[in-house]
């Protein structure tokens, strides 16, 4: 432990997982929202969370985000150690894109720069992990691989860990919120838990594409790829308007796009920024419309994750 | 249709199709075994085939692989025009190196040369399925699609048809091939029509994870990437020794491999070819102790599909 460093802040981005036919392997950063953290080592064992913004967040740490990922790494952390954290967030929970792994991701990032860069990321991305259990009942690692590693990751088994970066042409993102809550949890358990053969075969030539698409910088075939046989026929129906909300973002250019996560949030991929400006007027005329509270950016995919300041 | 070029001879390649975990999606072509055919263009409608080898395939053209391939040609083409075609065939047909797939790809190939390239690759992939439905009533393209574009293809999409070939760093391929018969239609029937999501999930990861390895030339990405859940516990069955093949190939020093399309051919990849020669020492040995007759190849994935001699 450095006595010149015992703070640190971070900003942890926003993140989309699934990338339309990616379910639970594919995963991407966003350059905005990020949420900001406070963290300060201490000698007081166990993790103390102060909440600076209006969400009103548990504090308790084994039911905090931050807490639960943060008790995840001093379990493997010799001495008498404790963090106090200030966690600033500017990612709603529930919104779909990765609140919760913004904390998670960005308080073991933080506090493994004060532990003097003693874990590795995969050790990070297992702490976070713990984490999401807390906020989804589930160790899933597509938003949480994105956030700490930035880009596009491929989250190809989460057990044990292994993230695959993958190269990328410059896209620009539309996110759409509308103010609706969907539980992650209940977006799960609406799921089937058996596909039929060939909807699966699709999805995975789908997501062959994508990745290929990606890594070739070929706009045209990621945007054939981005079709999904299997999640979206059935999450689609937790949130309102989302063919017309889809509809009308490829009227507008759009390259295709869908569920963020497990929603509400939707997001679409534009080949210009001029253009993800137009889908963002077209996604919002249709909310307005409907009468639905919504909040909207137009943004691209960050290639850097956490970043210490 | 030029008077000085109405004969062609063509080299087709045997192909593996679903490399492990791409189940109808991915092939490879091999630059051995391939098939001879001498195709001629004639004033008399109809296709008409000789067979200079010794597998007595039926010469009549519904329903024969060839014959069925030219006809779907021939009902887009206008004018009174036939084919009459010698086949020499190295790939025994029943092998499960994509036998129907050269027979069907070097008369597409071949003959459109003959029309002075009028059909692009898109159209010969729908002739040359055709064919491929004679051999085993379905008309998929994991075989045609490497064996007319060479190297390692996805078929995002066989309706319509949508081929992406994909990079590769260099990789020697070991093939056995048991003296029995699978029956391309029996090796569909026993696969289940439902599979587990989480199953689909992990399927889904590792072909990602394929993809993106042979792109970056990325050799444990490759090797880690090489796992089916969901086709190979079930074809394996049908394919003696199948275990002791694949854990005493890896014990050689192969990167992984599994059962060639719908076997019984068995492939393996290797980073060096003094390693295939290994994996194929090794493997000759299971099946001469067990008694069954086999075949072997060592050889390279080809860059070339169908060529023109």
């Amino acid at each position: 432990m450095k006595n010149d460093l015992n703070e640190v802040t971070v900003y942890a981005p926003a993140t989309v997982a699934n990338i339309v036919c990616g379910f639970d392997v594919l995963g991407f950063a966003l350059s905005n929202p990020c949420d900001k953290l406070t963290i300060r080592i201490s000698r007081t064992p166990g993790v103390r969370i102060t909440n600076l913004d209006s969400f009103g967040l548990p504090v308790e740490p084994e039911q905090n985000v931050i807490g639960a990922s943060l008790l995840a790494m001093l379990s493997e952390t010799q001495g008498h150690i404790g963090f106090d954290v200030d966690s600033t967030k500017a990612i709603k929970p529930g919104s779909g894109i990765g609140s919760s792994a913004a904390s998670a991701s960005g308080a073991v990032v933080g506090a493994n720069s004060l532990l003097g860069d003693r874990f590795n990321r995969q050790d990070l991305i297992r702490f976070a992990m713990c984490g999401e259990q807390v906020a989804s009942g589930v160790k899933h690692a597509d938003n949480i691989a994105p956030c700490i590693y930035g880009g596009i990751t491929l989250i190809r088994s989460s057990q044990p860990v292994d993230i695959v970066p993958l190269d990328f042409p410059p896209l620009f993102v539309t996110v759409i919120h509308p103010q609706i809550e969907v539980r992650t949890s209940d977006a799960r358990e609406i799921l089937r838990t058996r596909v039929l053969l060939k909807d699966a075969v699709r999805q995975w030539g789908n997501i062959a594409g994508l990745v290929a698409g990606f890594m070739k910088g070929d706009y045209n075939l990621i945007s054939r790829s981005l079709e999904d046989v299997i999640v979206e026929p059935t999450r689609s129906i937790l949130i309102p308007a989302f063919s017309r909300i889809k509809q009308e973002s490829m009227n507008a250019g759009a390259m295709g796009g869908g569920i963020s996560g497990s929603g509400p949030s939707i997001f679409m991929f534009s080949k210009e920024e001029s253009t993800a400006i137009k889908v963002e007027k077209a996604v919002a005329s249709v909310y307005t419309e409907i009468g639905l509270p919504f909040h909207t950016y137009v943004t691209t995919i960050s290639k850097e994750g956490v970043q210490i300041r």
